[in-house]
């Protein structure tokens, strides 16, 4: 069975690992990623921890994972915003003058919603959606055992989908759509929506679901509003690509018991018949970010 | 070069063609589709056809074309309207019993967005996503090569993603949702806004458009509120799988000129900046039913 490099870069930190075909991870390193001191520190130092790694020469290839939207055909970042320097920094290119492998990199969603699909919550499905419900919201589409990036990277880029075109324009917060499901449906969209209809000093998801649990009529209300407006953005991807599966992680899902059974239902609602038994599932996966990466050379790689 | 025969069967006519890898057509038969008198018949029909062609012993596979979402694992037809007992009939399975060859089938607006994808306006990008903008709204994503069907086949009906929550939910005609895109900006929706704002002898798209080269206002505010509401579906979709190029074809296109530059500026505000450079360009094939079903099968077999 081949053997992968990930490497799963954030702002802050980055890890390296050598992980298989089943998505076992062999040997993994971490360090600070020196994200504010441009991309040939943060390169260099990548090159360092992966040619150190005990397991190098046992690999057969690289996938790289890292915020922003990431044009796949030139190795760049389209726009980055937490990681200084990256916009169109050639990437790829720099880590293939010092390491003779193949190397891909991809957008940390789609690697994640790769390693979900190929070794994660959405195994053995052709068409697997993989969302994060999280501060913000964003999505993947796998087909084929392959992520589909879109020619700039902005495939997934769901959080900007209309749901509701009536709504305010939230530019103070982003350049988001008004409407847009992020600014509407989001973790972070739920607590300033709690805050201004419930208490200014509600800081998390969680109280509000907390306060649902206690029978609060306006966080029930607010609940009841951000799972069909997930719902819509929900049916709007399925009218695209009908996935057999979704797979949703991110921090509102641990509350997932409390809202699923009614965003799945408006759903279904908006949905032709024959869709409403998409499936919708946890994402499972502790390390998404890494085993993605290394997924993506697999699947790029493994079956040539 | 490889040769692969296609079937493009319709509610009236069935065409079967011999076509190879450029989407060249070497030699096509037609005939009444019989698509009343149950799928026997029809079929029986089609592998009569395909028998006699004069080339069918150089041909290496087969690709179907058929209306109505196709569940492309189990080979058969979700949901017929047109075809009688077309519904959830083994198609591949009973062809598989008279012909040994590999066979394929697929909708037919995926196979038309496939042909356009490889050997059309699409030809050459990694992400295509093709649509009708006719009486109806369909859609096809064709990414690597390969067009995406999804779980029962229902991936591409895009016309039933809403575009506008507020909007009246059109039960009289069928039961897509509330503001769903193809009630509100096909072309029997322009039709029917015309007719109860303008004129009730209005009968086609065409006389709108004409309408407003002649500066009717109210044809001018239908045809700009059509092009915002296609544009909000192109946005939905763009943010999903952020294609290289958005194919249309379809009967209100043959008014592109009217129209096309309002709707990308639209679209263009509803996307974010880096993917305002989407191509659009206009379906070009003659016949992508026929050669699309051809390519299906080449898609599936002609890289192994």
């Amino acid at each position: 069975m081949n053997k992968y490099i990930g490497v799963d870069l954030g702002g802050t930190n980055v890890r390296v690992a050598v992980i298989d075909e089943d998505g076992k991870i062999h040997e993994q390193v971490k360090s600070e990623s020196y994200a504010l001191e441009g991309p040939e520190v943060v390169l260099d130092n990548i090159i360092s921890m992966i040619k150190n790694l005990k397991q190098f020469d046992e690999c057969v290839g690289i996938g790289l994972g890292l915020p922003g939207p990431v044009n796949t055909e030139l190795g760049c970042v389209t726009l980055s915003t937490n990681m200084k320097g990256f916009t169109e920094y050639p990437v790829i290119d720099y880590l293939k003058k010092h390491i003779d492998l193949p190397i891909y990199m991809d957008n940390d969603a789609n690697v994640a919603g790769l390693a979900e699909a190929l070794v994660g919550a959405g195994k053995g499905n052709n068409v697997v959606y993989y969302l994060t419900h999280s501060t913000g919201i964003g999505g993947a589409l796998v087909f084929n055992g392959q992520v589909l990036s879109g020619h700039k990277g902005y495939a997934g880029e769901v959080g900007n989908i209309v749901i509701d075109r009536e709504r305010v324009r939230r530019s103070d917060i982003n350049t988001l759509n008004a409407g847009a499901v992020e600014n509407e449906a989001s973790g972070s969209a739920l607590v300033r929506k709690a805050q201004e209809l419930i208490d200014p000093k509600i800081q998390s998801a969680e109280e509000i679901f907390t306060l649902m649990e206690q029978g609060n009529e306006q966080a029930i209300q607010l609940i009841d509003e951000m799972s069909y407006d997930f719902a819509m953005m929900l049916s709007s991807i399925a009218h695209v690509c009908n996935p057999h599966v979704f797979v949703i992680g991110g921090g509102v899902t641990k509350s997932k018991n409390l809202y699923w059974d009614r965003m799945i239902g408006y759903y279904q609602d908006l949905v032709h018949e024959q869709m409403r038994d998409t499936q919708f599932v946890e994402a499972k996966l502790d390390e998404p970010g890494v085993i993605g990466a290394a997924m993506l050379c697999y699947s790029k790689e493994g079956h040539r």
